[in-house]
């Protein structure tokens, strides 16, 4: 039976990776961290797990139906959704083993009009009340960024300006005249659409001319466009690591959400590395078969913290062990490097200055694919990889995510495009960029205010807790006539939610200043924890703990270098910016 | 050992549903049925299934490594990648059991500069090799669509002018002067890009309004963007399937990729039905339990046939055996009802004119999630789904491909809510495009040149193989200055390879003319066969055959009431209705 057991495990791709620690610790927590805050544990994770799987699902199912009489009881309560949802919350309270929505012939605790069929919409409530309950239900903001006076919107409300400090319009390329005059030059000459995927009328002489800027711009000898990032990465790894047989995807743990849908979609072996751990990282390199296929993804800069890949060292081992990478310049492209190509390019800043294009010998050579998006510092929309001939031949062929769609409006490609080779050429706005990003983190460092430390453009200022951090956003559109939106759970673990703070070049010292003193008038007025309180409790996310400061991308001399003395932004800081 | 191999099909997610003489039949046909074309056969089908599998996939891998002697054999063939091809394709010809990219530690027969490591980058070249042997590799045709002198494209050269015939832009709705307006008006107020996501920066009134737009115009309580209706239906039903407990979905032979995906993602049961054949459909509604959650995906005008879904039976199938429905009116909306909101609407005519909003009592209010796209006969891009409010905000809430991507930019969202409006006002764009190509269908037929029947807006030429078509493509545009792209496998099936036409309102009888003697002098050089052909060897792709000719969604009626006699595009084309 033992033997049996374990061909079952062996047999299950559920199971057969898993421990039976793993699975015993499993057992004993709730099904959904966040349901233990409101009191409420369903069911437990094991459970959960194995209601995912087609056969133990099933089974769970069938066995809930025996327990005809509590199901009975329960189903006499009033009927109404709202009234269901909680009928449901009850019997998770009190029959914890049991799949929630399950049925059972006679009385369906979810049910509709016709008692047979199941309740759709009484479901969905359920769904939105767990979200709702846990404090991760989102409610958006109307925020209208007007181009004319950027980094200003208006709400909701046309009268109401407020100053937006939560975009990743980083550069403020959204408003860039060259991109304005491209896009309605080309609206006029080609039109609002594409009109069909690439293959069926959908291809044009701008997307081609795109796709050749931007492969220049990553010295590489190919780039494909997709209709986002998110796209890119999904459609890249699914069908890059599904082409690899047995392929084992090496993935960080602070990865964004498309490239962790992109793996589980590839179906291939994924093993999580913990977050910029270049230790962990052999190790789990080392434990597969040296001639197996592999992929390291990873990112240059992780968009809610900060922090920065360590990309050299990751090529590295890469290439020690047989493997390729993927590295998401998502949030860096346009704003690092001498022409915008990212912190890959930025690596060898005085190298790539000087021999700006393909075999240079930068690390940029020892990359294999890279990711990159229109829609933040270049401020268009779309997204693309670049990579090799046969590599981006190969997901141009074989990617539905690519191939099924209606390619990006001629407007967006010629729009991304100017604003691609516009960055190549002008450096001053990702230097005034990093200016501000230096001033603005400086002054709330001075105030104890807690920002996340890290060596990019982000500025994370951790509150710890849901719904203070939403209080927080709240006080300062309400209150002082900013925009920052609260970052709370799924985008980050429980405990380290933060205000996301992204200062642009259009960002003046008025407005700092102003920012400044409204956080601080908050800090005061919520009792906030400040970096020696987070310090007496042993730190978090950064705050508090005794890691050596990192040193920011962009360096004194760098910046320095940059910076033509007549640019006219750089006097109107009027400091040197050897204080940042 | 008998109940032991009933338990492990039982507990394996790819064997539990099959029978032997499934999988029996299944190791008999090659793994790649376009492989056989050319000669080769590459394991066989089984095998393939069970690369795929985690468990299985490895098993054979190391089961490779021992055929030592065969692989060192073939390694020493030349290292080239494109000999390296041959080497592989060499080896599936001879040992079918294996792996084809399995490796061995002596001597890969896919292998880098280190011997140990893998070689990617021959292995792209082998899946392209793939591409170019099957004749599936695509080309894609350089088309520089004029706003200002649609439906003409230039090509590569700017000098060379040529008529679209197969763009998704039915309605010309992207050269829309109201359109352009919008754009440029936002391009100027709000800027190009919307900077976050729709939580972080990204949400604006724009975004607001065209969701309600939306919503109203398929009298849903609530509709929601993506950035393309690809991930519109890969995000909808993955995220929706997936919160259903053991949800089945009833897919339709003929559904678009994305939402083949949507589903594949969604984890959940997933039963094909015959392309549009409601006893089908019922027959395995019926065998699955009443209670089970089950959903409809189908779609009203299907793409490259023309068919169009019964919505109606369907829509009764739903309700009686407890399933919801999920309707994809990628191709139909702006095209079809008095405001065009698809084949749905179109279905009660009258009574949606006379009561253009919700609860109405047509069919619309059965359906329960529709799609629908910005990117074609609007003109413009993105996608969306309406639905009920607490289906769309579950979808909201949960879904990866919502959540975490650049929301569409401003002037996409206010360019598309600009169509919509204006073809909720204007019939004349929809009534002259089907007028338009009932004149074509009609000019072919009277040639014998093979359409294959469909009661809609589609025009499929049939040519029946692959590399005619692409022929028939490249002449089209070579010889007589007129774009038609071939569609080929893996969209259409082998066999049924077409050109798929596209009238449009911008269309003239000239242009008619000059199409269907191209055609016909194509038809004539190439010995392309005829109807009269097709029905001698049976008829194939619904023609010659003796299936009755569907009547056309838009009817004479309705043509004739949707026409004010003063508008001066049917003037135009001198010809009575009823002539179609």
């Amino acid at each position: 039976m033992e033997a049996a057991i374990s061909q079952f495990r062996k047999a299950c791709p559920f199971l057969h990776n898993k421990s039976t620690t793993y699975l015993r610790n499993l057992s004993r927590m709730p099904a959904h961290a966040g349901f233990s805050e409101a009191g409420n544990v369903r069911g437990n994770a094991l459970i959960s797990m194995a209601q995912k799987c087609p056969v133990m699902g099933k089974a769970l199912a069938i066995q809930s139906k025996s327990y005809l009489h509590t199901s009975a009881r329960l189903a006499k309560q009033p009927t109404s959704p709202l009234k269901q949802a909680s009928v449901i919350q009850e019997r998770r309270d009190t029959t914890t083993h049991r799949n929630a929505y399950s049925y059972n012939q006679q009385q369906p605790v979810v049910h509709s009009t016709n008692s047979q069929h199941f309740d759709y919409e009484a479901l969905y409530k359920v769904e939105l009340d767990k979200k709702h309950q846990d404090k991760s239900y989102r409610y958006f903001n109307n925020i209208n960024r007007l181009a004319q006076q950027f980094p200003k919107a208006h709400t909701a409300n046309l009268q109401e300006e407020v100053t937006v400090w939560c975009s990743n319009d980083y550069l403020g390329m959204g408003r860039n005249s060259k991109v304005h005059d491209t896009i309605q030059h080309t609206l006029h000459r080609y039109g609002a659409g594409a009109g069909g995927t690439r293959n069926i009328a959908g291809n044009c002489a701008l997307h081609l001319q795109l796709e050749a800027e931007l492969a220049d711009l990553h010295h590489k000898p190919a780039a494909l466009l997709f209709t986002s990032c998110y796209v890119a990465n999904d459609a890249t790894l699914s069908t890059l690591a599904s082409k690899l047989p047995g392929c084992v995807i090496f993935s960080d743990a602070s990865n964004h959400a498309s490239m962790i849908q992109g793996i589980r979609h590839s179906g291939a072996k994924k093993i999580i590395f913990k977050h910029n751990d270049i230790q962990d990282l052999e190790a789990k390199l080392q434990s597969v078969d040296i001639n197996t296929p592999k992929l390291i993804a990873f990112e240059s800069v992780y968009s809610m913290s900060g922090s920065v890949g360590h990309i050299e060292k990751i090529c590295n081992l890469a290439k020690k062990y047989g493997a390729i990478t993927f590295l998401d310049e998502v949030h860096a492209v346009g704003m690092y490097g001498p022409r915008g190509a990212g912190v890959s390019e930025h690596l060898d800043y005085d190298l790539n200055a000087r021999f700006p294009h393909n075999n240079n010998g930068s690390v940029l050579d020892k990359i294999d694919i890279i990711s990159g998006t229109l829609g933040k510092a270049f401020g268009v929309v779309g997204g693309y990889i670049a990579g090799s001939a046969a590599l981006v031949d190969m997901i141009r062929s074989y990617a539905p995510g690519f191939i099924f769609t209606t390619s990006l409006p001629p407007i967006i490609a010629a729009g991304a495009r100017a604003s691609v080779q516009y960055l190549k050429e002008s450096t001053k706005e990702r230097v005034m960029q990093q200016l501000n990003t230096r001033l603005l983190k400086d002054r709330l460092t001075e105030l104890d205010i807690p920002v996340i430390p890290n060596p990019s453009h982000i500025v994370p200022v951790l509150v710890g807790e849901a719904e203070p951090c939403k209080v927080a956003s709240d006080q300062l559109l309400r209150e002082h006539g900013i925009y920052v939106q609260s970052i709370n759970y799924p985008t980050v673990a429980r405990g380290e939610e933060r205000l996301r703070i992204t200062p642009t070049p259009g960002h003046n010292e008025t407005m700092t200043d102003h920012l400044v003193n409204a956080l601080e008038t908050i800090w005061r007025k919520n009792g906030f924890k400040r970096v020696s309180d987070w310090k007496k409790d042993g730190g978090r996310a950064g705050v508090g703990t005794n890691d050596p400061i990192p040193k920011p991308i962009w360096t004194d001399a760098q910046l320095r270098a940059a910076i033509d003395p007549s640019v006219s932004i750089i006097n109107q800081r009027n400091t040197s910016i050897s204080a940042y």
